[in-house]
């Protein structure tokens, strides 16, 4: 029997799903899951979307051009315009998914050894596409104390050695839900400019930032205009996760003829994720901000209840549909298998995401979590009641603070 | 400014769509362009599946599993049961068109610098594929003499060395349209047996073999039972190239759960296209026999054409929906090119596939070019026509016989 490649076996498995098994049994035996561990949201995709797809008019389903249909990538450019974007559609190559567009970028921009930094936590699917390219993943660390704000430039110089060619954020993040201000970009955009990086920035989660708060995009960083990679993605926005559509925006054009090259090996992305994301663009103002008042009052609620349970630490995120909380456990590991195998509170439980998959330095985040609040405001209460009542009872309960705790694990 | 990098540099242009330019310049030049160059059939999709888009009753387009929906594998997999392939649902795993089947396959077996033998010329977008992986495509040659029948035993056997990991064929073969008889595949199997090798086979065009012969897959060679990746998609089946459907089918457990985890970095296959497709697995049998019926007679118009030109070569292809022809001149790329650039008879033109770029050696196929038998029947007869004008009239033409100038290149 011929051997799997050594790529093969050093492939993370999703810490993400990792735990799915446990959800399985824990629904064999009757236990109403919670799940509050992916980033399938529960709203409902614009009916101009489903619509565009049930009126089409089409008697084969074609290839679309390598780059995405001219039209859509016309549309998909007005729609950054509208977000204060300037770009072209020859700057905006239509791809699958928001995945398949950093894959592109990793293989169009680095080589095999190459380093990129990205601060830790993140979502943890960069480390396959790294994978993926051959190339190294460097953290620089973020901390719950501040709410995940951007790790100090120092500790970024630190890092950087002739191997590094790239930087890579997730604004706002998943799994922090942090919002990178202006200041803090410019510090980043000052660091990629002095030692020539790209800039990849995964800007998916744009339209769901809260209180006020207002994106700025890597694209309107001036001086690095050539080293800006910007992703994006439709999945979150129009909560239409299986179009699988995004995209790969570059002003450099050297990087855009590159990556479509590898997207004509692929031949094109789906037709019909592009029909209903076209339809998309026509998505009323009044959609976003019933979406965005609902993920607001799920947050609060989420959030409040959380820091009212003894020893748990939760910071208010300003974006994404995502928080982290850190509780007084010896593993968040071994606290979410607990809760899936040996824990019910009314016949339901609590599934999450431990943070240490989110991490690519050992032993951090060992008492994070990440909850993606993608459920109903009373699952969501439910869920905070069952996670209260867990630690009551959860064997590996760690009594002083959740602060000082870290040391321990 | 930051360098694109090396493996971006390396990554070829397709060749196939290389002279897009110069028909775009054609069509602006008010010529009709036969567009024989690429393999997008023109037949409609089948009812059944735009149908079951039209009607889907969802209010959100959610991720599916990572390896697909658990129907719609279900389904798939009592479809290759009904073609005489005894497999379960776990042993199919669906994925965005075959290209990803085939890049998540160079990934779970193949490591960079490792060696894949494919019989040239074979379908160009492979070399991409493994540029992604880093691994080395070695050609072996087969010849139009013999309408493109597997090379000798012995031509395998002298690539073979201990960087060679696997063999990839395309059965039915684009571009040649030959099919492999059982014979020809028992050879396979001893070689890949006997090396321990991968044996990855595209069948895509499964559907399409004519004149009464039978397709032998790959999975029903005895003995090579943990060796063997099939690589479908339903791209030509049920003509939907748009809807980027393909599947990886293996009974090598731990090749299914590395690729798998390729998969769940990239979260799922399309959604949409997975509900086309499932509703396409309905397509009544008169629809197979009227495309076939079709296709048939589309190949006997333009083989039957151009073998009646005066030094032109054709040989029949059994399968698929391209055959390769012979031309008296200099250099198909150049022949190519001046068809769209400088000639026209009755306002038409051609636009066909230069073989070169179908070959991994050098210096091979240069009067050689694939033409895919993707349009109407009078567009085929305009086609043949022009072909036969324009060699009268072509500066590059070579006077001898086709069999003889290949020294001349």
């Amino acid at each position: 029997m011929p051997q799997i490649s050594q790529k093969g076996q050093n492939m993370p498995q999703s810490p993400i799903r990792k735990l799915v098994p446990f959800a399985e049994k824990a629904e064999k035996m009757g236990k109403s899951v919670l799940y509050l561990n992916i980033g399938q949201p529960d709203i409902r995709t614009p009916e101009v979307a489903i619509d565009a797809i049930r009126v089409m008019d089409r008697k084969t389903i074609e290839y679309s051009h390598s780059a995405g249909g001219a039209n859509y990538r016309r549309s998909l450019a007005e729609y950054y315009r509208s977000c204060g974007i300037e770009v072209t559609p020859e700057e905006v190559m239509i791809t699958t998914g928001g995945s398949e567009a950093i894959v592109f970028g990793f293989l169009s921009c680095f080589d095999p050894g190459d380093e990129v930094i990205i601060p830790e936590p993140f979502y943890a699917n960069y480390n396959g596409f790294a994978k993926i390219a051959g190339i190294n993943v460097v953290p620089v660390t973020a901390t719950i104390d501040n709410g995940f704000a951007l790790p100090p430039v120092a500790d970024f110089e630190a890092l950087i050695n002739e191997k590094t060619k790239g930087i890579v954020i997730c604004n706002p993040g998943n799994p922090t839900g942090y919002l990178y201000s202006k200041e803090e970009l410019e510090q980043l955009r000052d660091i990629v400019k002095e030692h020539d990086l790209y800039l990849f920035a995964d800007e998916v989660y744009r339209e769901f930032c809260y209180d006020g708060a207002v994106p700025y995009s890597v694209m309107n960083l001036e001086g690095i205009e050539q080293n800006v990679i910007l992703i994006d993605s439709v999945s979150k926005r129009y909560s239409m996760c299986g179009a699988r559509i995004g995209a790969f925006i570059s002003r450099n054009k050297e990087i855009l003829a590159t990556a479509l090259k590898f997207a004509q090996a692929r031949l094109s992305p789906p037709t019909l994720g592009q029909i209903a994301s076209e339809g998309a663009l026509k998505t009323p103002q009044s959609y976003f901000d019933e979406v965005i008042s609902e993920y607001v009052q799920r947050r609060d609620i989420l959030v409040k209840g959380l820091n009212e349970i003894p020893g748990v630490y939760c910071p208010n995120p300003k974006g994404a549909f995502y928080c982290v909380a850190k509780f007084p456990v010896d593993s968040t590991e071994k606290f979410c298998q607990w809760l899936l195998e040996e824990f019910e509170h009314d016949g339901k439980t609590v599934m999450m995401a431990p943070l240490a998959g989110f991490y690519a330095s050992d032993n951090k985040g060992l008492q994070e979590a990440r909850i993606a609040y993608v459920l109903e405001q009373d699952a969501l209460r439910s869920a905070v009641e069952c996670l209260k009542e867990a630690l009551k009872v959860y064997p590996g309960r760690i009594q002083q603070e959740a602060g000082s705790a870290e040391q321990l694990a």
